[in-house]
């Protein structure tokens, strides 16, 4: 049994769900936001690796376990209601977005539309080659 | 009629909502995770002026309409799989939480537990007074 009432805290959603963004603890950008069930926020804090929830593919998730852009995780904060976490990490390889970019925010309002003004960094097929 | 191809872009989820982030433009903080429907990205678009869907209240929220801490919005971004949105935000009055702290993430996971690490600015009496 497992007894952590600061799991407990958190406003899980009705999926059982939480958002968590990962910032970079240097640049403090925010690279990437995805969502954590308890195994992965408590994962995250027992290793210091980001485990993220994934929705679509309905299973746990280190990040980076195929890319191997793995999050080192340095701070865990919570908000006020208690339904977003903050994390500030260090991104290996400098990538946290699936695009082959440093961060999953690369496309920027301007002139009436959403431009793509980061450029990649890593061919995501030289990142996710079997 | 609007013709608005870039709020088609974004990927509201079952509720006609997305995740928006409030970023200080200068410290690069996180300072509050709130929701937004299509009226309230439309009219942060348009104003400059950050506008959030309250999903307690069910309406429109001009964020500061009754404490005056606005947000003035520099830059607005849009993640990879277009459901989470960055903003860098100018923070009036240096408080985005309704608890009197420049941030809604003053808890610090340490020692087994969410530890409150920042001080409040000022007394949400003082900030909400009728």
């Amino acid at each position: 049994m497992n007894n952590s009432p600061w799991l407990d805290e958190v406003k899980w959603d009705a999926n059982g769900l939480v958002t968590a963004i990962a910032q970079d603890e240097k640049t403090q950008r925010v690279l990437m936001v995805a969502w954590m069930n308890r195994e992965a926020l408590q994962l995250t804090a027992d290793t210091g690796i980001a485990h993220y929830y994934s929705r679509s593919r309905q299973k746990l998730w280190k990040k980076g376990e195929e890319s191997g852009h793995t999050q080192t995780v340095a701070e865990l904060r919570l908000d006020c209601d208690g339904d977003v976490i903050v994390m500030q990490i260090a991104q290996a390889g400098g990538i946290a977005c699936h695009t082959g970019r440093e961060s999953c925010f690369y496309r920027r309002y301007q002139q009436g539309g959403w431009q793509t003004v980061d450029a990649v960094i890593k061919d995501p097929a030289q990142i996710y080659r079997a």
